[in-house]
């Protein structure tokens, strides 16, 4: 399974690299290969000051070795191996017509002592932040996210789509990051599914990641924009950094466990504003937005 | 106690906005009055936009009722009243060449359940934070913490700079936020000491504050910059950013407990530049300043 996983994730990574660098049809990802001095390690990939994307990550790491103390705490046990795979990607597009896009797929196997797997579990979903709120790309956002969700359970994802509502709550300003997508965690052997059941659930949604973010990408490109929708998307990118530094668990996970800091924090936006005690005017666009992060909606039925 | 510590950051937050607002020359402090549901309030008052002053705030607050759970847990009691007041400032400057500062001071008391005083203590401190280094403006800031130290026991500059090294450390980072200053907490009546000699000592340095900064922003205020030196300041004020969310005691506890959060906030600089994986070019005054960074230096003996 780890390796299928593995290889799946480096093909993925490549056809989205190679999309993205195809819509920007300027600016190219540069390659980091980096090594984890406990074990593994990863293919940093990072674009910037493209003509569409002014900065974007997708990252796939393979870790494994002994479980770090974070996560032995975690899990109450004392001393395991672990192995651990993923690939996380945040595109920030320069035109704040165009959403954020956030996703991460991965895959998570621990050991006992004599090297058998003791339990495993895929992890993952995606995201949308749009600082102006167009309800058709969230309902094509969803839509794609429910069609990958519908193809191996019905009930996937009306409970995904919660949890990731849940999940990307920005608890201290009481709005949601963004207007959601797919959150799901620890899909174990249970309830009749096996793991290859979870590995064919999770690569549709990561196979259908493309799809459901590059048309929203075409449709908003040239929408002209100007000055105070950049400051408007800069202060919204605001709150994108205090989640991630605040709340997100990956990333806090990440920067207390000796991650390779740059991989964790290329989420962060290339440039971003805080103004003091700032809001949108009433009935404008901006408070549009707002109001739809303070109550997460369903977008599909 | 309670009423002449309070007294006392009302004056020193009317002393440092006018000495500010003085030097700005332009921009003037705007102030919002506001009530904590649980009882107390505050008076926030932020500077936007100015001449020489791109974001600054100069807070004070008087917070008081039932303890909140967080700090139940911390000091290990079922349920007790609580006081607490104090003054934080934080003054992001726009001419990169002049350094970013923090301050605050603080005075705490807890209660039994018949109303009576079962332990108090002051805290505080002040920190700077340059984007290029002047050593005589570290040494000047430093010599001015000292001798408000050595005024009251010769063993505090050394202990206090050390504490403030240690806590405004950037650990995923591996590197200080900026030259350090002071840091205290728990000044208890202890080892001789009353509350009064405490109150002497922290208002002597909250007395000094002016005094330790206002002549390093004369010194560099006219200094001409180009956007290079901008962009530079821009992702430094990233990692105080980052320090602040991820690692900053105040902040965190402010934003778990229902804090004002515009408040709170008003910390976090006015634009901020995230660059995948950006050092300095060898040699160069910016790396100069890393170098001080990564291991922090005694600037007075």
């Amino acid at each position: 399974m780890k390796d299928q996983f593995v290889n799946y994730i480096k093909n993925l990574q490549d056809s989205i690299c190679s999309t993205i660098e195809t819509i920007d049809g300027e600016a190219t990802f540069q390659e980091d290969l980096w090594d984890r001095p406990e074990g593994g390690g990863g293919r940093t990939r990072v674009i910037e000051n493209g003509n569409v994307f002014e900065k974007g990550g997708v990252n796939i790491s393979t870790v494994y070795g002994e479980l770090p103390e974070a996560l032995r705490k975690q899990f109450t046990v004392d001393q395991a191996d672990f192995f651990a795979c993923g690939l996380s990607l945040v595109i920030h597009p320069k035109n704040p017509f165009i959403p954020t896009v956030h996703a991460n797929w991965r895959y998570f196997e621990m050991y006992d002592t004599k090297g058998n797997i003791v339990t495993q579990w895929f992890g993952g979903g995606q995201d949308l932040t749009p600082y102006y709120l167009f309800e058709e790309d969230a309902v094509h956002f969803h839509s794609i996210c429910k069609e990958a969700c519908d193809k191996h359970n019905d009930t996937y994802y009306k409970k995904y789509k919660e949890t990731c509502d849940n999940y990307f709550w920005n608890a201290h300003r009481n709005e949601a990051r963004g207007v959601g997508g797919l959150f799901f965690d620890y899909l174990k052997e249970e309830n009749g599914c096996t793991m290859q059941n979870h590995y064919n659930f999770v690569t549709e949604v990561g196979n259908s990641f493309l799809s459901s973010y590059i048309p929203i990408v075409e449709r908003r490109l040239n929408i002209p924009y100007e000055q105070h929708h950049k400051d408007w998307q800069e202060v919204r990118r605001g709150r994108y950094v205090e989640f991630n530094l605040v709340h997100d668990r990956g990333t806090l996970f990440g920067l207390k466990t000796n991650g390779r800091i740059e991989s964790i924090l290329m989420s962060l936006p290339p440039t971003v504003q805080w103004k003091y005690n700032h809001h949108p005017e009433t009935g404008s666009e901006e408070e549009k937005l707002i109001n739809v992060l303070r109550q997460p909606k369903n977008w599909v039925n």
